[in-house]
């Protein structure tokens, strides 16, 4: 678990690839970029991050049948942020313990966390950067587990020329092929080319036991 | 910004309220629980938490018209920690100055940040623990911004006394009253109370510029 980084400590096991050290140890002083967020990297480690570009499918460059589709596996650190961010302290999703005497033997990823991996695959592949968001239904087929493998797959399903609009089909399966997740997305994609840099995500740390 | 733990070390602004020593400073070998799923706190700090319960609304409590509300302020780390979660890293969320060209004047949140405020309020409050999400639909009417309060209403629609399934209501309204989400949900509550322990939530630290 236990790996060094390129300061020469040692660090944890961490969600992202952009380790900040510990002011501690080394002042954020020297060599270092401000992002306008307020939140600062090495510039060694921000620079890969600001090479990678968003594009998006422009409005009038989709059909229906255009597809795109983002794969994730589920990690305990990704089940425990999303437990952190949204608030939901459900032993279901934290306590195996208890999670193992429910109908689903174990604990399981909320369910907005194959959510959040739909919106993620609109809002960088299709249509990406420009677009709106205007609504989503989602059924929870199959639950997600630590370990799991998901794909979202995104489809173009309805075009609306007049008020610029699109309906996508957003299904997520696993690794065997099993839907975790039917729905459909309503979209308003952008007209015309939008790319833009990729922003760096900021680094997070979860601590567990030796 | 800084303040003192009480190991007399100062410490970055966190998103919750557990704050774990740093190994390097302190060895993890006093006075810590180890958890079921391997993380592990100093017993001071988790003790707090233990003594919180969540109890659901039975089924056979539940009728037409049962609410139940969740009230949440978007933070910037709650907004970094999404992205970083779902993986988008879609300006309109992260880059001010891209997001001020957009017709949001700003940065917004993640659409599924508010969707996660819903799934949290229907995990924990109404019907809570030992119930099943089934399904959601989300409308995204109006954009979030970090320092805003949203609210999630929940309130039983339907019930469906054969399947044992209800539809509730899942609108959000921001500070000012105005619709930021609008959709329902479907579920499945326990037959029977269900009381369980909140189950205590990760440190989690971002670091941001001094």
């Amino acid at each position: 678990m236990v790996d060094k980084n390129h300061y020469g400590r040692p660090w944890y096991p961490t969600i992202g690839t952009i380790i900040i050290p510990d002011e501690n140890i080394l002042p954020l002083t020297v060599n270092q970029t401000t992002l306008k967020n307020g939140y600062s990297y090495p510039n060694n480690a921000i620079e890969p991050y600001l090479m990678r570009k968003l594009e998006n499918i422009p409005f009038e460059e989709l059909t229906i049948g255009t597809k795109a589709s983002l794969t994730r596996t589920l990690t305990e650190e990704d089940l425990l942020l999303f437990a952190k961010v949204s608030g939901d302290t459900n032993p279901v999703h934290l306590d195996e313990e208890f999670a193992a005497t429910t109908q689903f033997e174990g604990r399981i990823a909320h369910g907005m966390w194959t959510a959040s991996i739909i919106s993620c695959a609109l809002a960088t592949k299709l249509p990406g950067p420009g677009g709106i968001y205007l609504g989503q239904e989602l059924k929870f087929m199959r639950p997600v587990k630590v370990g799991d493998t998901v794909t979202v797959e995104l489809e173009i399903l309805e075009i609306n020329e007049q008020r610029k609009r699109a309906t996508v089909s957003t299904n997520v399966v696993n690794q065997h092929g099993k839907a975790v997740v039917k729905g459909k997305a309503e979209i308003m994609p952008s007209s015309g080319k939008v790319v833009v840099d990729e922003y760096p995500l900021p680094e997070v740390v979860l601590k567990p036991a030796d």
